[in-house]
């Protein structure tokens, strides 16, 4: 079977990789020559808006998915009706408004923040007065990684609005304070049949993730199970098929869903090392209509991200128990290169790897 | 790094699934086009014997290593003057001589079946009746899979020995009863650093190994650190590099060293799953210089060879806990197109999972 993957990155390399032992084969449609997962399946190298570029694609191919969110709906419903695309493309469309997305939250019984939509033309200072200081605008379309938001603390924040922001929808949501950030990490197969990985706790700086620790410490079993229960919810309300990750702020009394990623997620990248069936092989799985496994956690995992660079990998693997991925990437101020797991170690080596990832070097172990 | 790897067979795939995280990238040499590690690397598709082909493959390749050990030993030197070739070639010819690699065995201190060689020319009679019957015939080079062997039992036997294997050097051993056939995977770095996996239990049926249980039941302390030790003792005679096997004859109160593989091996399949670093993703970090990873087996595997035919995915997938390996090769008599383990699983499932194997499809469960 072959797979389109929307998408050319980390994550559609590491779909493969995770695919490619269940006999699956991939191909990826990237605007950039050489992308990562040009190691791993063939590449169609063009725009997601080209007709001709979409059906070269698709030619062939027994299934689209996506690990890049920001794929134009248009293209998506155009390679819809020609190969069956999962997840579906109303869950893609919900996931790229962050109006719908909280919507979908709020109905389904997710706590959330107050908030309000701001259409094109609305200066926005209304919803301002009515939401009250302080608050979070974002851009309702094509955020990622902390991009397209900012911090309303002052009415002279709320006054550069639309000139930080420009000129499209946003959404405006009370700031409130949280104690930490989670998320879970659930998939559905096409026979309906769900699985969920545990809350796992992340840790961002600059809008992106650093580390993320699972099972997420301190959380008692009402919590996760209130979790994994309205990640089902969402994923049977969306008539899902393949990996959806929420993102949550834990207040310490209550977890708000903040946003999804209807795709394979980051913060489950320790799913590689730490369970039986990853995330990324339960896509597979789901988006090939294969049965779904059982996650299989194997102890408490620890991801920590590389940005910019990798640190020699030399190095890196003298750390015992270090499992490492190294998606191949050019070094670049502030970009995802590779990431590294410890399944069951202590706090000893957990620093290690983190003071690795922060100095682009490895400290003794 | 790019990784050059004579074969492109099933262990060439394993081979870049595993190191590919590492940022490790491959290219493979085959006389077939297409083969199974096509979908992990680039494939150079010529004879290992073409020196055209030799140097369009190892143009540019950091270092070269093999997954198939048939290749000539010309071929192999010819490299070798050009670039890095790990195991070296003497380990190679040494494992594709039968009597280079009993001589090294019984200079190591393995216990081996008393043998002779057999020269081109000579019938091999005076041999016979010097070790007398029963005995085992096998060509001293390109056997595998249990080709190129033949047992005599008889006179009648002995005097079809050229007739059955041919005109060139022979060796003959005598025939021992054994219990069960043991192997051991061990794997040493550029540093000279080991690693050893725990010995493993192999079935074959008609010379095709069947299924593999490792750690291998019914083992005491003293043999198993014996096994390990003559394992690396032949590593760092060789002065090897990268994965070696060595199959083994359990009598019940000896381990009698049968034959080596100067590679990954398909009774170590059961450490992709089973292990935290598997016997390919050793090889890759040996190979490249890069530190070696401690085995971390993670409870009893057993692993079920596909022969002909792979069983339904979707079907075999409904067995608890199963990992399925689909190499996606067409179906023929007597190949192996896939595997399957299972790990800390009762013998129950094990029972479906090996059904399944046999039959092509599968049991309830």
């Amino acid at each position: 079977m072959l797979i389109g993957v929307l998408g050319g990155g980390q994550l559609g390399q590491m779909l493969a990789l995770a695919g490619m032992p269940l006999g699956l084969r991939f191909r990826f449609l990237d605007p950039t020559p050489n992308p990562p997962a040009a190691a791993v399946g063939e590449v169609v190298t063009g725009a997601f808006e080209d007709e001709a570029v979409l059906a070269k694609f698709a030619a062939g191919v027994d299934v689209v998915t996506y690990e890049f969110e920001n794929v134009p709906g248009a293209s998506v419903r155009w390679l819809a009706q020609r190969v069956p695309v999962y997840p579906p493309p109303q869950a893609l469309e919900t996931g790229q408004d962050r109006l719908k997305e909280k919507t979908a939250f709020r109905e389904l019984g997710f706590a959330v923040h107050d908030f309000e939509n701001v259409e094109p033309g609305d200066d926005g200072l209304g919803a301002v007065a009515r939401l009250g200081l302080p608050l979070v605008a974002k851009t309702r379309r094509m955020g990622y990684d902390g991009k397209g938001q900012m911090v309303l603390r002052t009415a002279a924040d709320a006054a550069r609005l639309r000139a930080t922001l420009g000129d499209g929808a946003l959404l405006i949501e009370r700031l409130v304070t949280f104690k930490r950030e989670l998320s879970i990490i659930a998939c559905r197969g096409r026979d309906g049949a769900c699985v969920t990985y545990p809350l796992t706790e992340n840790v961002h700086e600059g809008g992106i993730l650093r580390v993320s620790r699972a099972p997420a410490a301190e959380v008692d079993a009402a919590t996760e199970r209130s979790a994994r229960q309205h990640a089902e919810a969402l994923l049977q309300r969306l008539n899902y098929v393949g990996v959806l990750a929420v993102e949550l702020f834990d207040t310490g009394t209550e977890l708000y869903a903040n946003e999804m990623a209807p795709r394979v997620h980051n913060s489950g990248h320790w799913t590689i090392d730490g369970c039986e069936v990853s995330q990324f092989e339960n896509h597979c799985r789901a988006v090939a209509g294969l049965p779904l496994g059982e996650p299989g956690v194997r102890g408490s995992s620890v991801m920590v991200n590389f940005i910019g660079a990798m640190p020699p990998v030399a190095e890196l693997l003298k750390i015992p128990g270090v499992r490492v991925h190294d998606y191949g990437k050019e070094p670049r101020a502030g970009r995802k290169v590779g990431h590294a797991t410890l399944v069951g170690a202590g706090a000893v080596l957990t620093q290690t790897l983190i003071a690795a990832a922060a100095n682009g070097q490895i400290a003794s172990c």
